[in-house]
């Protein structure tokens, strides 16, 4: 494989990719990749029921953010969003703690009604991102509810309890993914992951902890992962010390790791092939590759040419590491 | 009783009403009865399940109107309302036959959340009519389902699929009231029809075929009504044989019945002891009175004081015939 192959249309890319920082990558490579070359794979571990209605964060991330529908200046939520429904709410004695745009609502209502319907989020999902154009396949991790809490001293709070009600302010002694041991695999995303033409697997530089661990938590996603046979790239979250975006630092100092690029790749150990960090945090990597490619660069997305250039980066390095593996093995 | 005795805040009066038409009648009311004298025994006939949402349209009528909140221009919903979730619905590929606001899709969501949980809707609308200062007890007909279907040449119609998504259109040959037979008049309903200081019953001028006859079909109903032995004043929402709002002209007549007030009495009768309608309609009416006191007067109400004058001369009616009944009982 080379990047000249990759644009010509034949090859496909899996991410996978929680919400705001995983987008800005997604959104690198759908632009980059040909037309339907992309599937994402969407944490569902911070979806929730509020109010009856169930709400997929992550997922409607990706979709507003590759349809072009994302509020870029606010990171969250959709543009030109009117908020009349929280104002009526608050006057009703609703919860105000959970931002529920008017625009926004429609996703959750669809989604809630099709749900009880009996449908699959896979197949809502897709429906809901064809009629916004998103051009990319968005998948959630597993049809079944799996359910993100976190271990604190006042006990098991919910994921958006603790990270939104409580501003993610609680010291975190654990992660539980709830649910996962009865989540299966869908047959979507096995399908995207054995497809013939698949040439990489990209891991988004979204939070481990909450955003990809999820996904890999659902029982043989990681195999189903590596049985694809492609390379495995993994983009830092973390930058110098720093999450880019969220609470991932403070959420990984508590659970007693350093918020460090190394850390990171630790966790994503024998699952990646690649790494890819910025260049202070490759130097401090340096000798603890064991098999793993490091390549530094600049891994912060401020604007659209940065999601590009480093999609495109992603791309190379998955290319790479097929004609390296294609001269090591002495094949054509 | 009398005008003034009224007015003492020592009697209560309820009114039975539908939506638009019946919820300016319950505003009058509201505005010259005192404080808390007024509840409203609210049509559900017309809820509906609309993307999993239970919409309540007379109720939220009758609690927009009484807070203050309704558009007036419009006829229905609220003031200052915003649709872009009607827009991301369409977006979406979802229903636009029925149109949801935003700041309205706060009841329909709260509503249905508190249902799920098992809440009454009269407990429920209790809390939203307090919380947004109604000033009057809106009360469900009935906590059980009731649903008003129409018995049309293409079978039996939802309600709001016939009055809104084919607007009134089809040809009726009859009216159901789906699950009357099974509902109850709730605990709320019997303690206001048996206060001892219940002075008058009033029939709003609503649509008899789909907002009093549905409330009156709820077992017993009629019998609580009879039973508080106070006097029952209807207004009718016929004037010179045209219905001042909606398809009431239209439906009666598609039954076989001249849109007159004199077939709106016929439609009463048993019930009501004083009937209010226009002066021409009274007229026509002349000898066909039979117990019940006949009153011609100016039943439009275009302005605020339109409501007020009206339901003046409604309460002036009722006590007439309390003090008519004293007088001829021989009672001081």
């Amino acid at each position: 494989m080379s990047p000249t192959a990759m644009a010509s249309g034949d090859l496909t890319v899996v991410a996978l990719s929680g919400g705001i920082g995983g987008a800005k990558l997604a959104l690198g490579l759908k632009r980059v990749l040909p037309p339907g070359a992309l599937s994402v794979i969407a944490n569902t571990g911070d979806d929730f029921e509020h109010l009856g209605l169930t709400v997929s964060p992550d997922i409607d991330t990706l979709v507003y953010t590759l349809a072009g529908l994302s509020n870029t200046a606010q990171g969250w939520g959709r543009a030109d969003e009117t908020w009349t429904f929280m104002s009526a709410l608050a006057a009703l004695g609703g919860p105000g703690w959970f931002q529920l745009g008017d625009g926004d609502l429609a996703m959750h209502v669809m989604r809630t009604h099709r749900l009880a319907a009996g449908e699959t989020l896979t197949a809502i999902t897709e429906d809901l991102a064809q009629s916004l154009d998103v051009g990319a396949a968005i998948l959630p991790m597993t049809d079944q509810p799996v359910r993100t809490k976190l271990v604190t001293a006042h006990g098991l709070l919910d994921f958006q309890d603790y990270f939104v009600r409580q501003r993610a302010e609680p010291a975190i002694a654990g992660v539980r993914y709830a649910g996962a041991e009865a989540a299966e695999v869908t047959a979507a995303v096995r399908a995207v992951l054995s497809d013939p033409a698949l040439a990489a697997i990209v891991i988004a530089p979204s939070n481990p902890l909450i955003s990809i661990e999820p996904i890999l938590a659902v029982p043989d996603m990681r195999d189903a992962i590596r049985r694809a046979g492609v390379p495995v790239v993994a983009v830092s979250p973390i930058i110098a010390g720093q999450a880019v975006k969220g609470p991932t630092a403070k959420m990984m100092q508590e659970l007693g790791q350093e918020p460090t690029a190394a850390n990171v790749l630790e966790r994503y150990r024998g699952l990646v092939d690649a790494f890819i960090a910025d260049p202070t945090d490759i130097r401090d990597l340096e000798g603890q590759g064991e098999g793993v490619t490091l390549i530094g660069a600049n891994v912060m997305m401020r604007t659209l040419e940065d999601r590009d250039r480093l999609a495109r980066l992603v791309i190379e390095t998955a290319a790479s590491l097929v004609d390296g593996a294609a001269s090591r093995t002495g094949e054509p």
